[in-house]
C-alpha cells in the first residue's frame, strides 16, 4: 500500500491526484488533525510529528511513503530517510524541478506557511539546480484558516491574496510554486491575482507524477503494492468540519477513521 | 503558586490581568504551543490536552489552577474538577455573571471558537441564570490566526470582524463577551464596529476579578500561595512568532521555557 501523511486533510488533494492517475493502487492516508497545523511549529516539533506519522502508516502495512504536508517534506524529510528503510517521496521537489524547467525568465515564486518559507528548502533545491535562478518567498500564513473555513469565494480571501501576491508580482515571476497541499482549493483565485502569464504549480499534481515516474523505474516496489483501488482514511482527531472540507476536496462522503497516536 | 494554562499565548492576556491585580503571587503559565489552537478540535482532544495541561502543572508545583483558555473551560472543567483536588477557576463563569449583570435589554452576544460556540456552554450559563436573557452566539475562527500574524490593525482584520458581528449588531445586543482569550487584543475595533452603545466584556479581565475573590474568600488557600511576585512561563513549542505575541501580550521581552508533555 503506498502510505500518504500530512498535518490535516490539506494532503488529501494529494490522494486526489493520484487516484486520478493511479486509480488502482491501495491508499492509506494519515491526517494529524489533533495537533494540526504544522506550518506555524518549530521545526524540532515537526520532526517529532513526522516521524510518529510514518511510524503510524509502517504499522498499517505501508510499503512505500508519500509525504504529501509541505512543511513536513522540507523539515523532516533527511530524518525520515535515515530512520526507515521504504522508499520516501516528498512534495518538494517534483515542483521544483517542474518549476525550473518551466521558467523562462528564471524568476520564480513560492507561496507557503511560514515554517515552509523559512526552511528555504524551495530555493535551495532550485539553485542546487540552476544557480542562476532568482527565487522569491512569500509567506502566506492566514490562507490554511480561511480554506478550512470555506472562505473559498469571499470577497476577504481575494483582497489578503492580492495582499500576499503583490510583492511577487512586482518581481515579474514567470513561474509560482503551490507550496502548501491547501493552496489548490483557491488556485482560481491566485491565477487570477498573479496574472494569467505566469505558470502555476499545483505541487499535489507535480507529486503525482514523480510517484508515477517513480514506480515505473522500480518495479520490485511496485509489483508488492496491493492493487484493489481502495482508500482507507485515518485522522487523530474527527470534526464535522475536517470532515466537510475532505468531502469538498475529495468530492464526496469521505469516511475519517478516527485513531489516537 | 497560581498555575495558568491556555492551548497557546493567547492565555497571556490573563496573566498580564492578574499581574495587574496581583503583582505579588507566583504565577507558572503553560502554553501548548505544540498543539495548538484546540478551538477547531473535538471535545475529546481538548478534554485529554487540558487533563495533561492541568498534570503538569501541578507537578510543577502549583496550588490552584486557572484554565485561561476559552475553550478548554467551556468542554474540559467538569473532567478536571472530577480529576484534581485542587480549586479550578475556569473563564466562562465571571463573564457570565458581568454579562447577567449589565445587561438591560436582555440581550447578550457571544464571540469565539468554534469549538466554544458549539459546546453552549455560556448560553446554558446565562440561561441558568436568567432564562428569559436572549442568547447570540458567532463562531469567529478566523480572528485567532489574524492575532497570531500579528495583524491587528490591518483592513482585512477590520472587514472580517465587521462581516462576523453583523448577525450580532442586528439582534440588538447590548453587551458582547469576547469568549475567546485571544480577542482583547482586537477590542479597539470589535468595539468600533459593534457600537460604542454595546458593553464589550473582556473575559480575561473578568476571570482576574473572579480569581481576586476566591483568594479573599479562601483564605485558607491564599495564606499557602508563594508571594515572590514571579512569574515562569513554559511552552510546548518555541517559534519567534510565539516569542514575538508573547512580548506584544505582555509589552517587553518574555522568557518562554520549552517543555515536551
Amino acid at each position: 500500500m503506498i502510505g500518504v501523511f500530512d498535518s490535516g486533510i490539506g494532503g488529501l488533494t494529494v490522494v486526489k491526484a493520484l487516484k486520478r492517475h493511479l486509480p488502482d493502487y491501495d491508499i492509506l492516508y494519515f491526517g494529524d488533525t489533533a495537533r494540526t497545523p504544522y506550518g506555524t511549529k518549530s521545526p524540532e516539533t515537526v520532526i517529532q510529528y513526522a516521524v510518529e506519522d510514518a511510524e503510524f502508516l509502517l504499522e498499517k502495512g505501508a510499503q512505500m511513503l508519500v509525504v504529501a504536508c509541505n512543511t513536513a517534506s522540507s523539515t523532516a524529510t533527511d530524518t525520515l530517510k535515515e530512520r526507515f528503510d521504504v522508499p520516501i517521496l516528498e512534495v518538494i521537489s517534483p515542483a521544483v524541478n517542474m518549476a525550473v524547467s518551466d521558467s523562462k525568465r528564471t524568476r520564480v515564486g513560492i507561496i507557503g506557511t511560514r515554517a515552509t518559507v523559512n526552511s528555504r528548502v524551495y530555493e535551495d533545491k532550485i539553485k542546487a539546480i540552476r544557480p542562476e535562478m532568482k527565487v522569491y518567498s512569500q509567506p502566506c500564513p492566514l490562507l490554511v484558516p480561511l480554506v478550512e473555513e470555506g472562505w473559498l469565494k469571499k470577497g476577504e480571501t481575494r483582497k489578503i491574496i492580492k495582499k500576499y501576491l503583490h510583492p511577487l508580482k512586482v518581481k515579474q515571476i514567470d513561474v509560482l510554486i503551490l507550496g502548501c497541499t491547501h493552496y489548490p482549493l483557491l488556485k482560481d483565485i491566485i491565477q487570477a491575482k498573479i496574472g494569467k502569464r505566469v505558470k502555476v504549480i499545483d505541487s499535489s499534481e507535480a507529486l503525482s507524477v514523480s510517484v508515477i515516474d517513480f514506480l515505473h523505474n522500480n518495479s520490485d516496489v511496485e509489483s508488492r503494492l496491493k492493487k484493489d483501488g481502495t482508500c482507507q482514511f485515518y485522522v487523530s482527531d474527527i470534526t464535522e468540519q475536517f470532515e466537510q472540507i475532505a468531502g469538498t476536496i475529495l468530492k464526496g462522503t469521505v469516511k475519517l477513521e478516527h485513531v489516537r497516536l
